[in-house]
């Protein structure tokens, strides 16, 4: 087995990665350069570019890309495969870049009804949960909820070992949007752990999200948080919905495995805790790099399939 | 009884009502220019200059104001007054203007603790609350759910003639937001009346709000509505999370009494009809019109109280 190139390349940002053979990270470059920054003409010059800052020779050794430099703004678009789905599937059907780059792969991204009845979507976050998959226990694969989040949340049903459905929910873009542009969190904010928390108790006292996000700024207004605490409220009150809807969904469970970066494994892991489940935290970036290694080497490409 | 000026000034629009003896609308002049647009330098020339065009004549009639023109973003703030309250309480407390234009009078906003255990505010729908009941039957008066939609939509409670209490929705103000600034709604959109209905439908499925956002991107990337149908799906989706939330917690009832603007009205009655409820229908330009004139009337300075 060779070394590799891996890519998460998503809307908003950027990771390249060389990989060794027995897939340890050997280096890795990042940028702020999300595939919807980019033209299509400029995608394969940009990724040549920071290939050869890690090292020219690296030039053609074969590549794996996740994420939305799959999608209709990507570099080429490939179709969503239906769940459930087994990781060993989805290494079968990566798809070969056309009209560019040699030995160059994309992971296809997923869609699923969800649980609430609605089509759902994803891509790049196969890919983490693949790479969760060959790292997990045989327990955790039997049956595990996992939850991805993000711009736009993924929570995904593990059943024996295969992807079996996911739904998403648009926390990450409603908090930003809403920070930016609403009346909610007007000046500058600071990060205030306690708003956070009266945040999250707000949600588990409601479902209505329409009447809680205006108590963001009636609560300021009659002096139950500050001005500048605004942020931190919202940020509770969005995660504490999302986190609350998603267990009720799921019946009884006692642990949800979080994959993310730290800043948003630490706010969801409140929030379940404040739900009473435990929550196991796995890192974003040593998934996706064990996800997108894995599905090399399980394809034909690599030569070899790896149980 | 004199003819008096009557002003309805929100955070995004302006009205300027001259009101005859007996309540009728002699003349108004509307603008968009909000109170937020508008340093507090500008609003006495400002309103001056409206009412000259009316009528030089009616600048020294007696004036009452409804709004955010009476927040800290306005004329002048005036403290809210507590929930449960009578029209003829508020109509005692009416605030007249410090160092400006004389004989003029500030509607106060209200708060209130909702039924979801939050705090809440409104500004300027009290006095549309007002004028309803000044129109209701008997029998409405008694108890009522009302709903005024709009940035902030209000639901009120009507107990024996009292405004009861209240709950916001932040659902214009989410809508617009997310309409414009998100991924949901890129490009031309059009009317689009069967999205809405699928919105609607789609809202009373699941009360995962943040997982229904993010079915408006994934069921146009699976082919259920088109690119430009977005927005209406949207609004769909927000107004039925508004209208089943509220329905929710008011258990059961069988009409909802609607005070708002025509194309507001025409969607609010479509969401209330979905849930089998009776939509009464109430011209929220009327109402508030003659809720200032109401207050004024039964206020001292009117030298009478109206029963």
């Amino acid at each position: 087995m060779s070394a590799m190139l891996a890519v998460d390349w998503g809307t908003s940002s950027f990771r390249l990665m060389h990989i060794g053979a027995s897939g340890e990270l050997l280096a890795q470059r990042t940028a702020e350069k999300g595939i919807s920054k980019l033209k299509v003409t400029e995608i394969e010059p940009f990724l040549r570019q920071q290939i050869n800052s890690i090292g020219p020779e690296l030039s053609t050794l074969p590549m794996v890309l996740c994420g939305m430099v799959g999608s209709a703004i990507g570099w080429q678009e490939v179709p969503y495969l239906e769940c459930p789905i087994d990781p060993t599937v989805l290494a079968g059907r990566l798809v070969a870049l056309q009209d560019a780059r040699p030995n160059t792969f994309l992971v296809p991204g997923l869609k699923t009804l969800s649980e609430y009845a609605q089509p759902d979507v994803m891509r790049g976050e196969e890919t983490q949960v693949v790479g969760w998959l060959s790292l997990a226990s045989n327990i955790d694969k039997e049956r595990s909820l996992l939850c991805l989040p993000g711009t736009h949340s993924k929570w995904v049903n593990i059943e024996r070992g295969r992807l079996s459905n996911f739904s998403s929910a648009l926390t990450g873009e409603l908090f930003a949007v809403l920070k930016e542009h609403s009346i909610l969190a007007r000046g500058e904010q600071r990060n205030d752990p306690n708003a956070f928390l009266q945040g999250l108790a707000a949600s588990a006292q409601s479902s209505s999200l329409l009447h809680l996000l205006f108590s963001t700024r009636s609560r300021m207004l009659v002096g139950m948080h500050g001005v500048a605490s605004c942020a931190s409220y919202l940020s509770g009150l969005l995660i504490g919905a999302e986190v609350s809807a998603a267990l009720k969904q799921s019946g009884s469970i006692d642990t949800v495995h979080v994959i993310g970066g730290a800043n948003l494994l630490s706010r969801y892991k409140l929030a379940l805790e404040y739900c009473g489940v435990h929550a196991n935290l796995h890192d974003g970036d040593e998934v996706v790099a064990r996800g997108l290694w894995r599905l090399y080497t399980a394809s034909k490409h690599a030569g070899a399939v790896v149980q």
